[in-house]
């Protein structure tokens, strides 16, 4: 366990820290050689499911980069297998499921989950990572939140426009709440193992939902998306995160969650005052920033923490995750420029 | 000409109007017979670069569909070619660019355009357009504004991340501001010679400007925009719609445009209040709610108009074109449903 001080978990309660706590999403990815190398050997499906090679990625990034906290290295959607679906990795486009969900007798089919023992390399994983971090920092948990395993489910892969989604939720509402509400159970059970297992944090990750209106997120989501929140261990701290959502932030913070997490698209300023002073919020450098000359992303990364304005909750992070052509050298650069330039 | 008190052309004005006009984007295209009758015996760029056959096609939703301005039947792209550019159509992914541009080198070869001559047969379509609707409605030119004109010609074609735009911009900030000044000045020429032609009002699709941050659009993207829309013809009527902007609503508006055109990742009057009322709103409607039953189309259609509170200077529309396996009949339930519930 972590110091319950670390500014990581202080600034998930939104106490004051001596710094800008910093992690990045996909901190352990294609951008680090290390990761390459492993990748070369395994599948991306074999590195999720060996607890010793999945915790030795968790790793990679925390001496390697600096960062203030360890993600688990998984996916957010590998609660979708034992529901009984067929994920494909490792295609052109993103992973793919054969034979997607698009009715309610499909919904019927999908089995409900005990992750305790479909996914217990999961949990085995936390552990490795927990004692290996020996309170160096603390170590996130996650899942990918009930709209985006839905979509992912019924799509059957990334979409551009969510049709089949849409449908379904548009003209069987019935059939949709249901798909709903069993992944909203799995998920908190999923999460809540994650904390039992280690987890000293977990983030919810809603990356698709913003391609909803507010007025479909309000009648489609948030209940869901608000009882998975609700059924969590209390103590916890939550990240709710998601992209393109600058028009949906004040219904994504009702559904609950310590800290928000907002991409680029939106000032972090403006964010965090529609989401309100009362959670904390993630963000919110834009990925592809990390290309930029090292002076730049300094400059960038003033900015941010400028429009912060050094209140306690700020969590520094990318509105996404770490792209693979980035420079190492630069996701060094950003970190240690948001611990130089927070320094209090 | 169209009588200027048409509901349209007094919307863009924000006068009152007996109802709220309505017009859609792709309005004419996939989802129609007709037009996919004529799309199995011509190329899209045939259809595009015959008058006859491009006023034919933009005529075709004001009869059947009920729209109250036709749009010219064209593309966004267009101006690329007498750039200097190969353009591929009917490739699985929407158009793409041969030998993008990547470099100062690159932009210093884009010829000037002089669209008079080598875009001749837009104009010729719009006059032809003009001549047959002989009042009826007011015809729409457009253009795609430059951010997203420049983003197409780096990135060769749509993208997920415009990691080599953005390259663009950080690391030869004076490439991408001769890239933008050239085609700010094209399209300025463009648009005012459809309006010579006889467009009566012109839209200016920004399309991908969501990917960027509030930041990098005011320093990369918005002296451009304005520079464009100041050399327009005064007192025509300019629409400035984007998409995911919904955290860059109040720098697009600062850029330009008599109505600012949303889409639905944001609430009508949210998006209308952050814009402010002292300009007009096109929108928004989700274009994927069309495949909904028609009741709740309706009660969709009731939802917006009433967040725009009868306000004069609403102009409803999709917030990005009409997608291709749209049913017609509930094309029309749309266009029926504004004017009932919005007539005063």
């Amino acid at each position: 366990m972590t110091d319950p001080n670390h500014p990581f978990l202080a600034a998930c309660r939104r106490e004051k820290t001596p710094y800008t706590p910093v992690w990045l999403m996909r901190q352990a990815g294609r951008y680090m050689e290390e990761y390459r190398k492993l990748r070369a050997k395994f599948s991306f499906l074999d590195l999720c499911r060996r607890p010793e090679l999945a915790a030795e990625i968790t790793l990679l990034p925390i001496d390697r980069i600096g960062v203030d906290a360890a993600i688990l290295f998984s996916d957010i959607l590998l609660l979708l297998e034992p529901m009984g679906t067929e994920l494909e990795y490792d295609t052109e486009d993103g992973p793919r499921i054969r034979h997607p969900v698009r009715s309610g007798a499909d919904v019927e089919r999908l089995a409900e989950v005990d992750p305790e023992t479909s996914l217990g390399f999961v949990f085995e994983a936390i552990q490795k990572v927990s004692a290996a971090l020996g309170g160096r920092a603390p170590l996130i948990g996650f899942s990918g939140a009930p709209f985006t395993l839905a979509s992912y489910l019924i799509e059957g892969g990334g979409s551009r426009h969510y049709i089949h989604t849409k449908r379904l939720m548009y003209f069987e509402p019935e059939s949709w709440r249901a798909l709903m509400e069993r992944l909203s159970r799995a998920i908190a059970r999923y999460l809540n193992a994650q904390i039992a297992a280690g987890a000293e944090a977990v983030q919810l990750f809603d990356s698709w939902v913003g391609c909803l209106s507010p007025q479909d997120y309000e009648r489609y989501v948030l209940p869901y998306t608000r009882a998975t929140i609700a059924a969590l261990k209390p103590g916890v701290p939550v990240i709710h995160f998601s992209t393109g959502t600058a028009g949906l932030l004040p219904q994504i913070r009702t559904a609950g969650g310590n800290v928000i997490g907002i991409d680029w698209r939106v000032s972090l300023d403006e964010g965090w005052g529609r989401v309100g002073y009362d959670v904390g919020i993630q963000g919110n450098l834009d990925p592809v920033a990390l290309f930029a000359p090292p002076d730049e992303i300094r400059r960038r990364v003033a900015d941010i923490l400028n429009r912060a304005g050094g209140r306690p909750g700020h969590i520094f992070n990318l509105g996404h995750g770490v792209l693979p052509e980035t420079p190492v050298e630069h996701v060094i650069t950003l970190v240690r420029a948001v611990h130089e330039l927070s320094a209090r």
